[in-house]
């Protein structure tokens, strides 16, 4: 263990909340880091942390901009506050070094929640590729679960691959959904429904008849495209009017009890620590191959010859590992 | 270029369709072989017949067993040489090396087609992982296009992830289905549903009113989960009675038309090409990773401790990545 990190170890799993915020805050500025010491301090603490890791619930969270997922979790963070857990919630967005974000980095969107000392909500990491920010919020994750929150929520917008991303680091994955069937569902993008546990309908409060007719559609979708066992559950709830959050909370737990029982939810971590552990060694691999002397001499070319079709990409693959092995 | 391939280039690109057969059999053959001076041979004469290759259309059949493949390929082979094309058939079966394959080794199943001068048919490469199986039939295809076959037809069974494979080296991706909605339906793989540009109900005439049915469903299901551009066509059929093929050859021909016209023809194309590229590049850089001494050494411990929780998985990809650089 690195002797200088003790000090903020012990600020993170100790018993007052300010400086367990505070030290949180701090511990994964340090993972951001992209220098080099920082990395090695950073790698240690997360070795220390990691029995104290695991123990709790992650919950995955998307949708498209405007159905209310700012709402939907201060309300629901609120909710399990009252239950006695202790809620912190990350964000992925691989679009925020760009736009300034869908997901907002201040904290004034979630008013109540920012203030409570049971909650944590730190901002998605503002650059990067969606691999490198996921790998931030994993072990951002980790050590939020160190420090004693026992729901850590993984919030992402509902276009682009960041999804997958959530889902996979999560052990239950939502999706909020507008209550229209029509123009706002043509947004959802492939495969993404099928990565939800739970599909809820929010803003049902509108137009619930709509919000029926969207529910029946997407249970018949799902029906056709998902198999029994990976059938998700489709609710209706307004987070707004704080309606619908005991049956939300109650198919949550009754997903977890289950996948416990069955064994699902252990195995389904082991895959996920393996299948990060590999992304990070591929996309090194992937870095280092590009960044040879000789592949980056001779790829501009090479891709040139590929898509010209002078060159066919077997062999123009043989080609470049050669020069890399060489 | 290798002097001993000249004959077979020869014999190949040569007016004489049954010399052809036989080059193109012994070419296929040659690019199975996992000796490094057959590999060494085949990379030549694929650079030699690159000029000769692309011009046909890439055509991806898939459905579960049972669903007519067979039927539905040798009767579209047939009137596709009625009307002046070459057809080659090629099949993607990574299940062929432990089961004897779902997809038939043997030529009966397709006895008029096999024996029409104007047909080539191979079945899957009988070992390897899905990865090689799809890398050998990829370059399959372009000995067959160079052979002057300008309608490739890759088959696969509707079942694991080869229907991804299929996809992402064909033109066009046909899914084929039963009429029964029901339980059937729920054999579909995730995801396999939104690869297709095309989506055909066969043995309709097994019940006509089903198959609308199953028809009117699909379509429901598909506004919901593709978006507008990539709305896939459904159709119904029965290639047992050759009903319904001028339908189907002129929705085909309408994508090809509509794809070309819009350059998203040669996109897709040179997309693929990079693809497949990188595809054989990163394989090759996960294989060495795994086979360097040090690595393989290390990675039974790291894999336990990573599944145990003792080490995170972040941790133990930089420190195999430590000992790989070394």
């Amino acid at each position: 263990m690195d002797a200088i990190d003790e000090p903020l170890r012990a600020a993170l799993l100790g018993a007052d909340p300010s400086a367990t915020r505070r030290a949180l805050a701090k511990a994964i500025t340090l993972l951001e880091s992209t220098r080099a010491d920082h990395r090695l301090r950073a790698d240690a603490l997360l070795n220390t942390l990691l029995p104290d890791t695991g123990h709790g619930m992650r919950l995955g969270i998307s949708g498209v901009p405007g159905v209310g997922k700012s709402t939907f979790i201060e309300t629901l963070g609120l909710a399990l506050i009252a239950k006695g857990h202790r809620v912190a919630v990350l964000a992925i967005d691989p679009s925020s070094s760009l736009s300034g974000g869908s997901i907002l980095g201040d904290k004034t969107r979630m008013e109540q929640l920012s203030i409570n000392e049971a909650a944590y909500i730190r901002p998605s990491p503002a650059s990067g590729t969606l691999g490198g920010v996921a790998e931030k919020t994993r072990e951002a994750m980790l050590v939020c679960e160190a420090a004693g929150f026992d729901v850590v929520i993984v919030e992402t917008v509902g276009v682009g691959q960041s999804e997958i991303a959530v889902a996979s680091m999560t052990d239950l994955f939502v999706l909020l959904q507008l209550p229209n069937a029509g123009d706002d569902l043509q947004a959802i993008k492939k495969g993404v429904m099928e990565l939800a546990d739970l599909v809820v309908i929010n803003k049902a409060d509108l137009d619930p008849l709509a919000a029926s007719r969207a529910q029946a559609h997407i249970v018949s979708s799902l029906r056709l495209f998902a198999g029994h066992e990976s059938m998700p559950r489709v609710l209706t709830m307004s987070a707004l009017k704080n309606d619908g959050f005991e049956t939300f909370w109650a198919a949550v737990e009754a997903f977890h009890t289950r996948r416990h029982a069955s064994g699902e939810f252990a195995a389904r971590r082991k895959e996920q620590a393996l299948a990060w552990m590999w992304d990070i060694i591929q996309a090194r691999l992937q870095t280092d191959f590009r960044q040879h002397p000789a592949v980056r001499n001779a790829l501009p070319q090479t891709l040139t010859d590929v898509t010209a079709s002078r060159i066919a990409p077997s062999v123009a693959a043989r080609s470049l590992l050669n020069l890399f092995e060489r």
